[in-house]
């Protein structure tokens, strides 16, 4: 007998038939004898009518009103959860954050969980009872309801999952795992039967936005099993653990990331001196500019060019904003490009595998794509290229790390 | 300086700009410097689409989860009526049932409120903030959610009046106070200043459905002063307080009642033996058909007639009981009728007038109304007659005991 944690988001809740269709499943694993910790989102819309009717308020509501007011979107849905659930005749208890004893700092909209009182969940599971549990929620030491922010039911399904010491914490989805890549791009994508959390953190950040990131992290940190599955479709999905499948030929590259929506801008002739760096981004972070790669390569005769990459819709406003300060850095120009898009090959394979880099540069100059910038990390490989180029890059290296090949052997 | 709780009922918070009208009045309550506590309902239709969801799922869903799912409709207006007085300047907190204390027993969607413990709330008001409290709703022992039953609210209100020694309850509502009689049935009819909380009980539950009766019921075990007020049209409202005012010149009957859904039967001929009105209510209350009159007059040659009265939607079924049960009884037959109204007078006045009765019933016979039944209380008399002669009693009665003619003088 097992313990799983099930978080459902909120399009796997958005409607009362699909509340009915997961207090069947949530059943289904009840009576093959395994415990179940059931984590919910708000039923999908309502966050967004909530922020509404606050909005209409105030342009700037409150932020621990917001989370009073966000927070009853979940506990709607655990009370409607666990009416279903007793309506199939399986016992069942809704939690609401502060009930399940999920303790966060006192930071509104953004909180961070800091500790689970597992005690009244452990009871209610020890007397055979399925457990609901609102995600995204909890309370700080003052009694305050705090919330977690956007999405946070992802890291309230791993929190539960470890301070439970649960087999597995799985988390449904609309896709029914992670993917090589985007099956719209490459029809050849395969799902992945399974992925270390390292190469899960690195997919989510460039683009492959199925889970969380702070889930991902969180999960990593504690060690929780975690896997990604389907509410609509039965499958294993795909499995995400701090170290690879051993008994499997790994390729060396686990999927190939990308992010179409990207800027660049780039100022050339900066003086090559200390501090030129936090000079430039400085007033671009001030903006609340987010800024993604950084690139900077030796200088020649003093001077260095400096370049990084923003979100297409910031790029107006940071070309601004570098304009205003290159006389002052004794910068020779701006220059910029907003047609560009970022690819990326990620696998722990490549830690141990030499040449991953140059098979990468070599699939994109036999199609003939120039490539702009390139960025690495230890499980990495990002280049930026033009933007026509983006899918063509994307088959292009597919096939040429394998991944079209390899079977699923989940 | 006084300490006033509000309470706001579903229509008066029913749409953002309800809310920031409320918003308004309450930070002029403050401006005026007085402390305010206000008690908010859930905004009008919101209850409803959560118990359409609950049904969608279970015709008899869980009563704890019920509660949970019924809870967030004031939790979502605690929190935008204090992001509105945020945004007024007007520093405000809001309490979730369990968070302001409100300790109920565990009788889910009937629960009674048990303790209060104001600690928190009184921090907040001692620092100079609004209290926001959400109505209907606590928390048991085990840290379930409960709510009160529908129209909670007012009790809510009023408990939070008692434990804070609140200086006055203030009930908004869609009316400007409590008047004589139906003012849609008799033009004549006044807004009264003052009544006392026995006069209301009685008013209560004889139709004139202002306040919820549980709540006057403890307003007065606990002497709140109670005031029902309009949220829409500034006024004095109706005082409601345990003596009637002892400086102006009170009638004898402050209103007049009356309940147009009605329906008598008799079971005429019961040999008169004791336990016979057991033998015909029990099986009737075991219907679930609530009684509201009984009549039973002196016996002839050992058999007496046993009359009550009914709600007119369970008059068919009623009828069907006693006739099961003539026989057995000994009886001779069953009468019934289902086209009666009744009309009472009440008003703590009457206790220190003779003739009060005779004067009602004189009113009554100059309109050669004739009366079918009378019933009476210390401070109410009630009588059963044709319902095509309600209007006519009423205007009759009005105008008898002289409320057409006194002046307000709030």
């Amino acid at each position: 007998m097992a313990l799983y944690v099930q978080k459902y988001g909120g399009t796997s809740v958005g409607s009362i038939e699909r509340i009915e269709a997961v207090a069947d499943r949530v059943k289904k694993t009840r009576d093959s004898g395994h415990d179940v910790v059931v984590v919910v989102s708000a039923m999908s819309g309502e966050t967004n009518r909530l922020v509404g009717l606050a909005q209409q308020i105030s342009p700037e509501p409150t932020p621990r009103e917001m989370d009073t007011l966000l927070a009853t979107g979940e506990q709607v849905t655990i009370a409607l959860l666990s009416m279903a659930l007793h309506r199939r005749d399986c016992p069942a208890r809704s939690f609401t954050g502060w009930q399940a004893g999920i303790k966060t700092d006192s930071a509104h909209t953004k909180a961070r969980i800091q500790q689970i009182d597992v005690g009244s969940m452990q009871q209610e599971l020890a007397a055979g009872r399925v457990v609901v549990v609102a995600g995204f929620q909890g309370v700080d030491d003052a009694d305050n309801i705090t919330t977690l922010g956007r999405g946070g039911s992802d890291t309230t399904g791993v929190a539960l999952a470890a301070a439970l010491k649960a087999d597995e914490c799985q988390i449904y989805t609309d896709v029914d795992g992670v993917y090589t890549t985007d099956p719209r791009v490459v029809p050849e994508a395969r799902r992945m039967a399974q992925v270390t959390f390292e190469e899960m953190l690195e997919m989510a950040s460039l683009g492959s936005k199925v889970l969380q990131i702070r889930a991902v992290e969180f999960a990593g940190k504690y060690n929780v099993p975690l896997r990604v599955l389907s509410s609509f479709v039965d499958g294993p999905g795909t499995l995400i653990t701090l170290e690879g499948d051993e008994t499997m030929e790994k390729p060396v590259i686990s999927g190939i990331a990308f992010n179409r929506d990207e800027s660049k801008l780039s100022i050339m002739g900066v003086p090559d001196l200390p501090g030129v760096a936090s000079r430039i981004l400085g007033p671009v972070s001030a903006a609340n500019v987010e800024v993604d790669m950084i690139v900077q390569n030796i200088s020649e005769e003093g001077n260095t060019d400096f370049t990084f990459t923003v979100h297409r819709s910031d790029f107006r406003r940071t070309q601004t904003i570098l304009e205003g300060i290159t006389e002052d850095l004794g910068a020779r120009e701006v220059l910029g490009d907003d047609r560009i898009a970022k690819v990326s090959i990620v696998g722990v394979g490549m830690r141990s595998h030499a040449g991953v880099a140059s098979r990468m540069f070599d699939a994109l100059a036999a199609e003939s794509i120039n490539i702009q910038l390139i960025s690495t990390s230890e499980i990495k490989i990002s280049v930026v290229i033009e933007e026509k180029y983006l899918e063509l890059a994307v088959r292009a290296l597919h096939s040429a790390f394998g991944l079209d090949a390899v079977e699923e052997t989940a």
